[in-house]
């Protein structure tokens, strides 16, 4: 018999602690994948898991902490929040992104589906929003602030994973289209971008030309 | 007092049963608006509601007739299903559908966030589809199939009630701006199609004249 007292920084007791937490999230992201529509409780996830509801919430103090666990596994599957912040970046990002959401598109609808999912989702808003206005910067220079932040919202809107679902299940895009369509749609409006930017700086330049001339009036 | 039976034909009545189904409509509705994250049951519903399950289930005998009645008012408020199936009425549809949607802000956000919401524009989805296949029939004529569905993904993305949302609640643009930023991306990328369609007229017409010349060349 084992006398020895249950050590809990032990390696093996370490290694159930890990295996338990894990059990917890995977059965997390199995309802999140499989019924979007079911409440996001700690009882349905201990349901699920097998394990008891003390044990969840001892990993798991309050819903916060569940869902960035959550968040944290979807995210190594789907990089959901690794976000390109230059033009050139982003454009090569939307093929891998997409080929990510279709590879597990059941845990990609079930996000998109679930209050879970929007409420983490929500939550990395601010991080998304700023590094695409980062990566929107050299073709909106031209723009005022309201112009810069309609061309940001239509770059959030064409390359999200709501524009993925609605391509996939709403248009009935096959796999590997809603990429190619984003990518002409990025590449077409960035493009009339930077013509508005060099007709707009020609325009500066010749009103710039009466006012260098009355510059030179006065001096002389 | 009155001895004459009751008659559920009788105009009264009628005016009656009419109030009744309003006021469980409207209870939905506030359900859908103020806490989008809840359940949507009958239960639910004659809770609010103050009316008796039984009187629930009478008006409503099932879910989908439930869901009919509430996307019918939802509609008369935002007209969420009138779909303009030209490229001109397309366009010209943007600003007053955005305009509704800021008019009627919170029941459009709880629409899109709850399950009864998704429910009920899924149904609606393929009226929607098909119109906007037809308003881009014009502008992607030269496309093979696979190109037609790209952008008629990408302009379901842009111009539907997500696309508002993300642009009110994610890109933070104000009031108005969403309309402006989709006709502008609208437009761009119709251009865009136009332009190609020309090239590829060009293109059609160097290709066929060897074809006349063999053509020629064997007559002679």
């Amino acid at each position: 018999m084992n006398t020895e007292p249950r050590s809990y920084s032990s390696p093996l007791r370490q290694q159930q602690m890990e295996d338990t937490r894990q059990r917890i999230v995977e059965a997390a992201l199995t309802l999140i994948s499989e019924q979007p529509q079911e409440a996001f409780s700690h009882e349905e996830i201990a349901r699920r898991a097998g394990i008891a509801l003390r044990t969840v919430y001892r990993h798991f103090p309050s819903r916060p902490e569940l869902l960035d666990a959550v968040w944290k596994t979807s995210d190594s599957q789907l990089e959901l929040s690794h976000y390109p912040d230059t033009e050139a970046d982003m454009l090569a990002a939307v093929e891998p992104v997409y080929a990510r959401m279709d590879a597990h598109a059941p845990l990609m609808r079930g996000l998109l589906r679930s209050n879970a999912g929007q409420e983490m989702r929500r939550r990395d808003n601010e991080r998304r929003r700023a590094a695409m206005e980062r990566a929107l910067a050299p073709a909106t220079a031209h723009l005022d602030a309201a112009g810069k932040r309609g061309v940001l919202g239509i770059f959030q809107s064409i390359f999200s994973g709501r524009a993925w679902e609605t391509m996939r299940d709403r248009a009935h895009l096959q796999e590997g289209e809603p990429a190619r369509a984003t990518e002409w749609a990025m590449r077409t409006l960035l493009a009339q971008l930077y013509r508005d930017q060099k007709v707009s700086a020609r325009e500066g330049q010749r009103h710039a030309k009466p006012a260098a001339k009355r510059a030179a009036k006065n001096k002389a």
